[in-house]
Formats: C-alpha cells, sequence, structure tokens
C-alpha cells in the first residue's frame, strides 16, 4: 500500500489580498516540503479569501485572481518547490454568464475551483459542483456549478479532489468518488464555526470515508471574515473511521500526517471524470530517491490529533478571533468601547484584551445623573482588573443643553443619554483611529431593546449573536479560566449579580420592559432560530400573552437589525446576513 | 375567434398583510365582474406581498398563505363572485426541503405559485419555474421550482400561465406554450421599477407575443417595498406585437380589455403540461345567458392604453412612490429632514412633500458658525414654497460643550456638527413620532462622503441611488413641472446653483476633497454600476490618480453603506440588497 505524506494548510487569508494570501501558501509549502510532504492543500478560496461575495461578479477581479493562480504555480517552481503537488483554493472565470436569458441583470461567470500546481503549472481544475445558497451561503448568485471529477494519480495512489458543500449532499460527487476507486479524497473547505458544530462536521467526514472506505483529507480555512468566523479544525479520517490527525481551532497551522492509501486499481472511470497522472518527484531534503525517481517514505511523522475544548472555550475563542480578525485586517490598531458597569459591555472588553491585548483597548465610562455609584466603581474594577486604558466622561453637561432646547421629555430624553455617550465613542475613534466596539448582545439585538444611533453605534459588536442568558455563562467561564491560570478573574462579581438595568431612568431594570431572560432567551430561540410560528411557540408552554408581546417587538426590530454592526456568528441563526426579511412587513401568522 | 374579457388587476400590497391583500384582490374581482370580465389574474405573490424574503423559510407563515388562498376562493363565491376565473399569486408550502444533504441549514421549503381560483375552490397551480437570484432577486435561495405547465380552456381558449422570469428565459416555459398552442399567455409579475426598464420590459413581452403569435396579458404589481419601487405598467400585447392595453405607472388600476384568442385545436399536449377545462358562466350583471350557459360577449369596453411619461417624470415617480409606500406602510404619517439649503435637502423635502402632503413633513434648519447666510434663506425659502413645517435649530450651544470637553479637533470636530444636527432629528422623531429621512444621494454613499451617525441618520432615503448629477436634474424637473402647472418653482436658486458644500468648516467646498461631480459620476457609473476593473476605467480616459483616488474610497466605504438607510432603487445597480460586497477585503485589481 503506497503512503503519501499529506500537509494541509490551514491559513487565515484576507479577502481581496491575493499577495499576502499566495505569501501564506508558499510559506505552508516551503514548510510542507521541509517535512517531506508530497501533497498541500489549501482551504477553500485560500488564494482570495472567502467569501468574495459579488466580487465574484467583476471580471477584473476574476482575471486578476486567475493570473495569481499561474503566478503561483511559477513562483513556487522557482522557488524550488515545484516538486510538491499543491491544491489550491481560487475563483476561476470570468465565463460566459450562466444565464442566457433577456434580462442583462449581473449574473454568475465565475466557478469555485481547486486547482493543482505541479512543476510550475496549473496542470488540472476541478470546479466545485454543488453551491450552497442558503443561511450566509450564496454561491450560487455568483458560480457557475461544475460537472467533472478530479482524480489525481500520484505515487500510485489515485487522489480524488471535491470542493465543501460537495461533501455533505447525499448523491453528489462523493458517490462517483467511490465508484473511481481513489485512494485518498481531498475536501478543500471554508466552513463556518457554529455552535455545537463538531457534532455534525466530524460525523460527516466520518461518515463519507467509511461510506467509500477512503481516507478523507479535509482542511478548512481559519479567521474571521466580517460576521463569518472560520475554527480550522482540519482533519485526516481513514477508511475505518479512525482521525489519523487533527489541526487545532482557530490559528493557522500546518497539519502533516502519512497516510497508506489503497493503490489505484486500473477501473474504467465513470462518466464525466478527468485522471491526471502526476509524476511526483517530492523529497525531504537530502532523502535518496528511489524507483522512479521517487524519495523513499521516511519514518512517519507524529501527526497532531488535537482535542477540541468544552463548548464555553470554543465559543470564547470564537468570539476573540473574530473580533480580533476584524481589527486587524481593517487596518485598525486599537478599540473603544463604553464601560457601563454592566455585564455586557465588561464581556465585550474582555474579548478585546484577549483579541489585541489590553492596551489597546480604551474603555470609557459615561456616567449620567442615572448612574448607580456600582455602575461606576464596577466598570471602575473591570478597567483595573483587565489593565485596559480607561477614562472617565460625565454626560450630565453635555445632555442639558440638548434636553432642554429641544425639550425632549419620556424615551427622547432618555435615547439623547444613549446618543450623547455615541457621540463621545466616535468622537474619540475620530480623534484617535479606535475601532468602535457595540456591546449590544442578541437578545436585545432581537427585540430591539437599543437606542438607535446609541448603544448601537459601532464598527463590529462581539457579541451581537450571544443570548443574554449566554453573556452571563461565558462571564463565569471567563472568571474561572483566570482563577484556573492564577490570574484575577477580570468580570467584576457585581457585574454578574446585579439586576441588568440601561441606567436611562431611575430604578430602571430591563425586566421593567421585557419579561425574565430565561423565559425571553427561550423565545427567541423557538421563534427565531429554530423559526416556530407563533401558535407553536404557545404551544411550547408560554403565557400567549408574553408571547404575542415578544413576537411582536422581533417583528417590529428589523431595521434596527439592518442597522447593526455586524459581529460573529456563533449560531445556526444569526442576525444579518442570514437571516434576510422584509423590514416593511405586516405579520399575520 | 373566442373573444374574452381579461382584467389584469394591477394592486399595492404590503408584506404579509394577507387579510388587506386579499381584500384589494375581492375589490379587484368585484370590480372586474361589473365590467363582465371573464378572467381575472392579479401580480405576483399578490397575497403576501413581493419579496418575502426569507418569510419563506418559516413552515407557519407558508401554513398560514395557503389557507389564505383557499379561503380567498371561498369568499369570492360566498360574494357572488365565484363564476369569474381568478388568477391569483401567492407562496405556496411547506414542502419537503429541496435539499437533501446532511447539512441542517434551512432550505428551500416553498413555491413561488400561481393559482386559479373558480367556484370556491382552488382548481389549478402552476409553480415558477426559473427563479431569479441575482441583483435583487434571491428565489433559489427560498423556493423550488416548479416544472410542469398549466393551461385553462376556458370559453373555447387555451389560456397558459407562468410567472415573471419564465418569460424572460430563451428557452424557458414560453416555447413550451407555443408548443401546446395556446391562445392568450398570461404572466404574473413582481418587476421592479428601474431607470429605463420599459426599453427592455416592453421589447421582450412584444417579442414573446409575436414569436408564439399569442396574446400577452403582462400584470405587475406597483408601489415601495422597502428599498424596491414596483412600477405595475400591466400591459397586453397580442401575437402582432400590437399594444391593446397599458395601465398607467406607479397607481393601483385594474386593467380590462377584450381579446379575441385563437381557438383551441385539439393537438397533443407536450410532455409535463397539464390542461384544466374550465366551465366558466362569467356574466355582466344582468346580461343574458349564450350557448353553453355563457353570456353573449358584449361591446369591447374601450381599453386604456396608458403613455409614459419621460424618463425625469418616471424617476420622479419613483421616488415619490418609494418614500410613500415606506412611510405609510409602516406605520408613520410624518417625515421630518434637515434643510442645509443646499440641493440634497432641498430635493429630499420636495419628494417628502409630494409623497405625504406638506403638512406632514417637518424641515428643520440647523446652522451652525459656519453655515452661510445664504444657507439659511435658501432653507426658508424652500419651506415656504413648499408649505411645510418649519423650525431653526441653532447647533452652536450643543456643539460647544462636547466639543471642548473631549477636546475635539480638524475631522473629528467637523464629524460633532452632523452628529448632533443627527441628535436633533432622532430627539424630534421620539417626541413626535416622525420618520426621519436621511437626504445623501448616490454619490456621496459612494465616496462615504458624509458623517456616519451623523447626516447619515434616519429610516429611509428617498435619494440614495439618485447621482449627484441625476439630482440637479430632478430639481430643474420639478421646478419645470411646477412652472408648467402655474405654480410657484419649490426648489431655490440659490441651491440649484450654488457649489456644494457640507459647511463643516470655512469656506468648504465639495471640491476641496471630490474631483468636479461630471468626472466622479462618470468614474462611479464606469467602476461600480457597469462593474468595470480599475483599469478598464483608467482606459476610458480619466486621469489614473483620479481613478485611484476614487476607486479607493469606494471599495472603503462599504461600511458606511452598510450602514446606511434603504430607499427607493431606480438604477441598475443600487448600492444595497443588489450588492453584496465584504466589509473587510484588501483589493488588488
Amino acid at each position: 500500500m503506497p503512503r503519501l505524506r499529506v500537509a494541509l494548510a490551514q491559513s487565515n487569508p484576507i479577502v481581496g489580498d491575493l499577495v499576502g494570501n499566495a505569501q501564506l501558501i508558499v510559506d505552508a509549502v516551503r514548510a510542507a516540503r521541509e517535512q517531506g510532504a508530497d501533497l498541500v492543500a489549501t482551504g477553500e478560496m485560500a488564494l482570495t479569501g472567502y467569501p468574495i461575495e459579488d466580487l465574484a461578479q467583476r471580471p477584473s477581479f476574476l482575471a486578476t485572481a486567475t493570473r495569481a493562480v499561474h503566478a503561483l504555480a511559477e513562483r513556487l517552481a522557482a522557488e524550488g518547490l515545484g516538486e510538491t503537488v499543491v491544491i489550491v483554493g481560487h475563483p476561476d472565470g470570468p465565463h460566459e454568464p450562466r444565464l442566457l436569458g433577456t434580462s442583462n441583470a449581473p449574473t454568475a461567470i465565475a466557478q469555485n475551483c481547486a486547482s493543482v500546481l505541479h512543476r510550475g503549472r496549473v496542470v488540472a481544475r476541478y470546479a466545485k459542483h454543488h453551491l450552497p445558497n442558503y443561511s450566509v451561503f450564496d454561491e450560487y448568485r455568483i458560480f457557475i456549478p461544475g460537472d467533472e471529477l478530479l482524480v489525481l494519480r500520484l505515487r500510485g495512489v489515485d487522489v480524488a479532489v471535491i470542493v465543501c458543500e460537495d461533501l455533505w449532499r447525499d448523491g453528489g460527487p462523493v458517490g462517483r468518488v467511490l465508484e473511481a476507486d481513489a485512494g485518498l479524497l481531498v475536501v478543500i473547505n471554508a466552513s463556518p464555526f457554529e455552535r455545537d458544530k463538531d457534532e455534525v462536521r466530524l460525523p460527516l467526514v466520518t461518515r463519507r470515508a467509511t461510506e467509500t472506505d477512503t481516507i478523507v483529507a479535509y482542511v478548512n480555512i481559519v479567521g474571521g471574515q466580517d460576521d463569518l468566523v472560520f475554527d480550522g479544525d482540519s482533519v485526516v479520517v481513514d477508511g475505518h473511521g479512525t482521525i489519523l490527525a487533527r489541526a487545532p481551532q482557530f490559528v493557522e497551522h500546518l497539519l502533516v500526517v502519512d497516510v497508506d492509501a489503497a493503490e489505484h486499481t486500473d477501473t474504467e472511470l465513470p462518466p464525466n471524470v478527468r485522471r491526471w497522472e502526476l509524476d511526483s518527484g517530492s523529497a525531504a531534503a537530502g532523502a535518496s530517491e528511489g524507483p522512479q525517481g521517487l524519495r523513499p517514505i521516511a519514518a512517519p511523522a507524529p501527526a497532531d490529533v488535537a482535542e477540541l475544548p468544552d463548548d464555553r472555550e470554543q465559543l470564547w475563542n470564537a468570539l476573540v478571533t473574530g473580533t480580533r480578525d476584524y481589527v486587524r485586517k481593517n487596518g485598525f490598531r486599537s478599540v473603544t468601547l463604553g464601560l457601563s458597569g454592566g455585564i455586557d459591555s465588561a464581556v465585550c472588553a474582555a474579548i478585546a484584551a484577549d483579541a489585541i491585548g489590553a492596551e489597546n483597548v480604551y474603555g470609557v465610562s459615561m456616567p449620567s445623573r442615572y448612574s448607580s455609584d456600582h455602575s461606576r466603581s464596577d466598570a471602575d474594577e473591570l478597567a483595573e482588573n483587565l489593565g485596559v486604558q480607561y477614562s472617565v466622561e460625565p454626560i450630565a453637561d453635555l445632555v442639558h443643553p440638548v434636553e432642554t432646547q429641544l425639550a425632549l421629555t419620556g424615551v427622547a430624553a432618555e435615547n439623547l443619554q444613549a446618543r450623547i455617550r455615541a457621540i463621545i465613542l466616535m468622537g474619540l475613534s475620530n480623534m484617535h483611529g479606535h475601532l468602535v466596539l457595540t456591546t449590544g448582545n442578541k437578545t436585545e439585538l432581537a427585540v430591539g431593546y437599543s437606542t438607535i444611533y446609541g448603544d448601537s453605534v459601532g464598527g463590529f459588536a462581539p457579541i451581537k449573536d450571544v443570548p443574554k442568558l449566554l453573556v452571563w455563562d461565558l462571564a463565569r467561564w471567563r472568571n474561572e479560566a483566570a482563577i484556573a491560570r492564577g490570574e484575577t478573574p477580570p468580570i467584576p462579581r457585581g457585574s454578574i449579580e446585579k439586576p441588568p438595568s440601561a441606567e436611562l431612568r431611575p430604578d430602571q431594570t430591563d425586566q421593567d420592559t421585557l419579561p425574565p431572560y430565561e423565559v425571553l432567551d427561550a423565545i427567541l430561540d423557538a421563534y427565531v432560530t429554530r423559526a416556530l410560528g407563533h401558535d407553536d411557540v404557545v404551544a411550547l408552554g408560554f403565557d400567549r400573552e408574553t408571547v404575542d408581546f415578544v413576537t411582536g417587538l422581533v417583528d417590529r426590530s428589523e431595521w434596527k437589525r439592518r442597522q447593526g454592526a455586524i459581529g460573529p456568528k456563533i449560531s445556526g441563526m444569526a442576525f444579518g446576513r442570514d437571516r434576510r426579511l422584509p423590514i416593511t412587513y405586516r405579520p399575520t401568522e
């Protein structure tokens, strides 16, 4: 049984940055070659980043990307890395538009490809068959599906190559991989993190491996891109379902593993399958050459098999990664946020400190006449514990002139306070170049419990997909993690234990307006995340009046949500891109 | 040759308002019956409104909509309207999900249908074959395509029914309509207005009619829905390409016309075509019955053949319709906006006054220490000319305390003025329930020439898809239209003629920062609307440095655009829903 040394390059590309992304790939191939790898595979679209969205409809962008693939092949050869077979993900085009109708609207002109680079050339190319167009995915909009299968014959092994969704579909190309009798199936992916996704994704990879009795090498990108976070978690599973190697989550990693793959048999190929013979001369430095000019395989490198941390740690890492990459990839070096003494801003500050270093986080306490003493002291304590930059800007003298001139009362006066705070944060942002973080959580976003252009301002919202109860959970987890490391738990006990309040009028608490968070989060989970109808939610045992109230708030808050900042998606149904709803809408369910 | 009296119900539905939308249909059927119509057709999704977006993924919403179709059939019969054949557009479902993969993401469970109601029952149903998924359309995301054709045999005529995109696709079901030898093709549509769309849509309808030698009855919805505006413009064209009837744009209308359609021949039906025999007893009140229990056709009613107004008037009407319906359908009765004396706010105020009446428009002049005298006097004159509500709120005393406390200078101090104005408008909105209008135009939105959370605040942006040069054109047109009606031209000459300025520092003009608008709008048209690459724009003859500057601004402004209010779409490429781009993005074209 031939042995192949496979390297999976779990890289963190930036969308559009073809030069930087190509450098990441060259670095990975060099490191892989130093470890004697025969084959290197990158994630889906690793050359351009993912998702490229409607950039795929720009002919000039596609032409640039296509040139970059050829340039990458040439560069690898020029740098002495041409013998290693490299499978790289990229868009290909422009092709003729898929739709041949009379409409002159922009249509798909690109394919989502895996290209095989060898000895300075692009020797073969696979185009993704199944184009996901649900949730956050818009691929049917921008890509033309492929219909051919690709098999590489490499050192006696038939290696099939597919892209992401192709693996998920029953009846997809995996069945034809089996017919083609491939020894190794390489799947390149851009598969976003979601809570509990490891309960779906790894079982799928395992099932496909055992179904086809083929080794499956699954490589994913890593890092934050707008509201998506890719967790990596690249893995190699053999035909018995055994995990041979697994990369850690949320970090760039080169996963190298030796696989003993079935040698090809000269079966006739099923229709639409192309086979490319590769004469691989891949060699570890100094290895002597064996038959066919190939090096004898050295003893297997000990492969990494990373263990997944528990749910809350995974979530924390996803939020930290999403925040860090949004800041970094958009050219910021520091962030500012309001510290109210409450739980949401405390958790956001801790995420930011973990993401970019406490010294780059500028917390601002902005007490009003209604702020309690403990709010102020909890904010002080948080800043002290985290070691973030900290200042205090009282708002009373700024609110008063506006309130008086416009004679604002009631909700208008309450909102004014939140908007003055927004002006302070945006002023500091404009003066010092900080990115403003929005501290709202998913629950308040769902029901619109925030002030538009007030506490909702900011470029990035670290916890916009975290329901309120989970915010508390994460705060407790972060404190426990600190204790376990012998550090001071950062989140003040007061912020965790006191009843939540917007403090926009005397003695206000969230529960003056909203049902208890245990009820609210459960109703939102049913109505929003699981998309149950109003009556079905009532049938779960909730009070009808409460359900009416909550679903009414949700239905009326769509515009506020659309105006909100983006933030890391961690669940199957975040707000924003994976939920498209009308704003103008009269519900009658 | 049998004669059919066809009525096209060009209605203005509200998304989700099944009760209200059904009432519009019942009213139309009653009016049609009073005029002796045999057949009434509504627009696409007239029962639910269009687009329903991800509401189509809620099983409860679909179940409610499906019940509503049956209830509508029963109600029509109960109200004595059951003999009229009614074709109504609606979503049908929930069906089994289209995707049978392992992924548990939400997938399409609905079809986009035209149902035939007769004598209290839903007698037949057609499901749209071609699901547009480009530009503003997301139908592949939410619908399952149909594959059967429907032909109704009505009073001796074979009537084929298709939905919107089915007409546009070469090789679509229209070819099979021809094979089925239908005498009349009914197409129900939700086709948004775009500038110059009549140069594409009517020729298409005409071409399909002549290609198939069939009368084509094309019915469209009308009205604003978020950033879409449907123009109606329903039309009936015969097999020679002659327009038999045409409804006016932007208003609800019942278009009634007699058509002499070819009698069916008993050709064998092509595969996947179902034919339903309808025994129509449709009759005008008091008409005597003829053979087969049918009324003899009365003399043809004189059909309307509306003429399209010129381009600028169409645009103005689209903007007014979009604004009126957003205000009305979201339950507002009044709007507020800042009046700077500049051209953008003047045009927005005039649109708003035409949309909801001057008495419901609250203009606010918010002069700063940098505001020129003529800005103030132009704003006064505009308010006077339009007859809108008007107040003056100087901002100096509100800006000063913030500027001093935070020591803001430079751009931060400039932005502060715009943000204080936003606080004033939002305060008035919260106090009095006005919707805030954002006055930014497409050009400034494209390059980010605005203050986020400042002049960009507001729920609706009437001119967000109108480039700056076109804003001036529309202002001149509106003044000319007033003069033609013997009214005072509303837009002050000063607002049209003075150099545009943000007036955030002394003697500032837009052209301190931006290229001349003639150049800027032309580059934006090439780079954004026509999606040309950077080098292709230079090749058109623009200065390379200017192109670098402008495309750099566009690439960096995506987040600001996403944060902006929605507004009526009038071109092939507006910002917002029909352009999906990454925010985090490093261009390398």
